[in-house]
């Protein structure tokens, strides 16, 4: 899980006392400029079956990470019977997880029991009120009535999307009584299970290198790198065997990588090199990456920075390199352009991507999506090919609709004269929708200086007046042919999970509300309009900061 | 190891900052009335060769526990090439152990790196000198040239005392270079390497129980916890299946047991509670112990208070059982007058009893002790039957040396006219040497409350005036008949280590002027005086405290 910026700290630590607070920080930062947003038009929005009579409708929710959290602190458990499965029973802050690996930070620190967090939505409401009672309660009174959400610590195994069921397994390591195994069924499927360390079937990589995805990860490596500067200072050894012992190696040229790679050069110049004066001169890390540069997701400049940076510390880069092998005492990489490398190490970490969950791969074949990295979701995140079901967090990708496959439909609701040509009105009656549900077409826009698709079509017109303009469709296609282009994969990144899960949580809660007034884009196969404003990610491009060993750097 | 008393939390912290304050403490806490010592005569004190012109004599400390680490702080490690060797690389504040378990206190804060220790003793003397130049220059005068102290985390695997060597493998858990074993040569080795639980080779208790020694014991015991309050939550499990799950067993009825239990206890209630409210009713804990009573080793009234308080707490107590079999999902106990019974549980910790770690047994069967609990030293600590080796902890008892074994060495001592019977003066000359040598001499005065042994003969003789005194061989042993029945072990705590440590470091940096100023009592069988005092340990049966969940009592 990815992360980028300080907002998200500042974010968190009122998140954890004040969620409503949480909240308000969330929709102001969504209120910036720009955003990825994946649209497409479907025949139907969240399933219409609200809650009826008194026998409420069973969301069964897997995962406690950010995605799933996201979602259970904004749910109004009172409307559900919930349901949250996982093997991991706390909520775990993982962008800070390098900093659990060197001691910077406590494992207790980054940890919060989703116990105590769905807890806390017991009895939120209560604590409002009593702190300020008529005013606040008005607002909490969507929330008076609570339910109990279940938690369960196991680990579902497989999912049967026709019977709706889930098939689960205790993961406590305890002494069973009969079978671990037991059967849930929903009617509402949120799966936000994240994903794996993907070690792309390199060869050793599971037995000899360390990840970085849990706090148990995180503390593993701390007592390995101690084993390592200790193994370091035994008698006997000649000096190739201690710089050996004291070449840590970072895998990956993504933000974990290079966080934790700080971290370290941090820990070993401050503190290790007091306790192990003799050897801590010996000490090198490396970081070993495929791309061209390290941190390629992120802006120039930061890449620019982070590896800048790393050479002033004397970290070594290693960029352009594949590891195609990993032994117990040293690694074998290869460059486009040269033959293999073999290089012998004292740790190594592995976090060079994330891969799929067994449960997730076995869903997808049985769904029709067999060969995908992850869960393919529309824009309102529902599994596609699946009913009731949801996708959030790493695991699942939003399909974006394309303006280009549904071109002649959403002519033809512009043209609501049936002439065969649109007016520059007609288009502006149907503008704010298409953006809302095919949000390529601002970013299109922006990335041709336009501020709006009528200029665009006025360019291609010529001299001819706005008032004037009429374009049929094959104009209409080509002055749009290229819009998909702008069309990006969200990153899997805590705040991408965090916003969806928020988003679903206030889905969930209308559902009621959006039957009989539905808020969505017009729908372009059908009369009417979506129940729901497809997901909306804010991405605060003009306020990202990126902390690298101390230095911040932003990008106003 | 165990623990009794709040004075030691309060020495500890002071400890840790002014090392010197610790050993004023410690020789304040000495000065109270009462004491456990072993006296032995013997041929001759410490090996008397002392550093010879500028080649230092090896010293090899085996253990980073209580012991070795007292030993460390009061060793003038300028007179010495000093090595420790342990496969822990921090001293562990043992007492604190069951309050890392339910999280009461983070591992982190009961833990400080061996390579930290050793080094405040390279650099202590240079900040007191910064703090209060001359006053404290002159205190620390002998301090002023410090050796540099070298550890290697390995654990010894044999000891070799007629060759003067240790073998030693490494214990890091990383990919290793070679072998991983060496050799070290010692002038004076001092085993300090604890002891280990012992299971009686009690079935099961291996694969089945938790132990409470170590760190990570104590933090696999709290994770456990969890897992068994998380099983217990799942669905399709009868009421009986949670109330196993929920049962916490402590097999051992020592303060260790105690103490952990009273923390679960407090955890359960306090916290857990909470955040598993459907079934922390079903929770039962259960102390095992073989022993009449909790506490046996302690005071009736400690063991009373204990008993009351786990009654009122609903905590289950089975004294006289013994348990003899552990299996995955229940265990079973036996009472004298009862058949087996089989109780079903869901997490089980095994604090019975110490045991002999396996590099001590085969060390005690080479020099002609084996059969032992533990290694057999003299009342100087040195090991019986080697030279240069000394043993102090858990892992050492002391054979004390007994007074009906030497009297007629002793009356022809102090007969120092050879008339064949002693007067009161001539007693009274010796008197205070053979209190030194003879500590359970002391021990049985005031157990028949007098104040001195005059006073004992004075009494086996009548009327006599004390002046007109003369006692034979006869009428001598006859008075001293029982007083051995005072002798007793010291019990394996952390004071007692401690305590030793200090003593043996006060000889090795004296070594030198107790050649020539020998400060111990008069020898019995030779010429002249003992090199050194022998070990006393300083019992503060005044002052003794006991915590027991937040309740302290006293026993002035």
């Amino acid at each position: 899980m990815r992360f980028a910026g300080s907002f998200f700290d500042g974010a968190s630590k009122v998140f954890r006392h004040r969620p409503t607070f949480f909240k308000l920080v969330v929709i102001l930062a969504g209120a910036s400029t720009g955003g990825l947003v994946a649209y497409a038009d479907s025949k139907s929005g969240l399933n219409v079956q609200s809650s009826q009579g008194t026998s409420k409708r069973k969301v069964v929710v897997l995962g406690t990470g950010w995605a799933a959290t996201s979602f259970l602190r904004n749910l109004d458990s009172s409307l559900y019977d919930v349901k949250v499965i996982s093997p991991r029973n706390y909520f775990a802050f993982t962008p800070l997880l390098p900093s659990v690996t060197c001691g910077t930070v406590e494992a207790r620190s980054v940890v919060e029991p989703i116990r105590r967090i769905i807890r806390k939505l017991d009895i939120v409401s209560f604590d409002i009120v009593k702190v300020a009672a008529d005013l606040i309660f008005s607002f909490c009174s969507s929330r008076q009535k609570v339910g109990k959400i279940k938690f369960w610590e196991a680990e579902c195994f497989k999912i049967d999307p026709t019977s709706k069921i889930i098939h689960c397994r205790s993961t406590a390591v305890t002494n069973p009584v009969g079978t671990d195994e037991f059967v849930v069924d929903y009617d509402y499927l949120v799966i936000a299970v994240g994903a794996q360390a993907n070690t792309f079937n390199t060869p050793g990589v599971e037995d000899n290198c360390h990840f970085l995805k849990e706090v148990e990860d995180a503390q593993r490596i701390r007592s390995s790198v101690i084993d390592c500067f200790e193994k370091a200072c035994l008698p006997d050894l000649d000096e190739e065997d201690r710089k050996k012992y004291l070449h840590f190696v970072i895998i990956g040229g993504g933000p974990t990588g290079v966080e934790f790679a700080a971290e370290l050069h941090d820990f070993v110049t401050e503190d290790l090199s007091k306790l192990y004066p003799s050897v801590s001169g010996l000490v090198k890390i490396s970081v070993i990456g495929a791309g061209e540069h390290l941190l390629t997701m992120f802006d120039e400049r930061i890449s620019k920075f982070a590896e800048e940076k790393f050479q002033r510390d004397g970290i070594e880069l290693k960029t352009g390199f594949k590891v195609v092998k990993v032994s117990v005492n040293d690694f074998t990489m290869k460059a486009k352009s040269t033959d293999d490398i073999s290089v012998p190490y004292g740790m190594a970490v592995w976090s060079a991507g994330i891969g799929t969950r067994p449960v997730i791969l076995d869903f997808m074949k049985q769904i029709g999506q067999g060969g995908r990295r992850a869960l393919a979701t529309d824009e309102w995140l529902r599994v596609c090919g699946c009913d009731g079901v949801y996708a959030l967090g790493d695991c699942a990708t939003i399909s974006q609709r394309k303006v280009m496959e549904d071109i002649t439909e959403i002519f033809r609701v512009a043209d609501k004269d049936n002439s065969g040509t649109l007016t520059m009105k007609e288009i502006q009656d149907v503008l704010e929708d298409i953006c809302i549900r095919y949000p390529q077409v601002e970013l299109y826009l922006k990335s041709k200086h336009v501020n709006s698709i009528l200029e665009l079509l006025k360019d291609s017109k010529g001299d001819v007046t706005k008032e004037a303009i009429q374009v049929d469709i094959e104009e209409f296609k080509k002055a749009l042919a290229v819009v998909d282009s702008q069309v990006k994969t969200l990153p899997a990144t805590a705040q991408v999970a965090a916003q969806q899960g928020d988003y679903l949580a206030r889905c969930f809660n209308k559902i009621k509300d959006c039957e009989e007034h539905p808020e969505g884009p017009l729908r372009i196969r059908e009369a009417g309009r979506h129940q729901f404003r497809p997901f909306l990610y804010v991405y605060c491009s003009s306020h990202a900061m990126f902390c690298m060993g101390g230095h911040k750097i932003s990008l106003a």
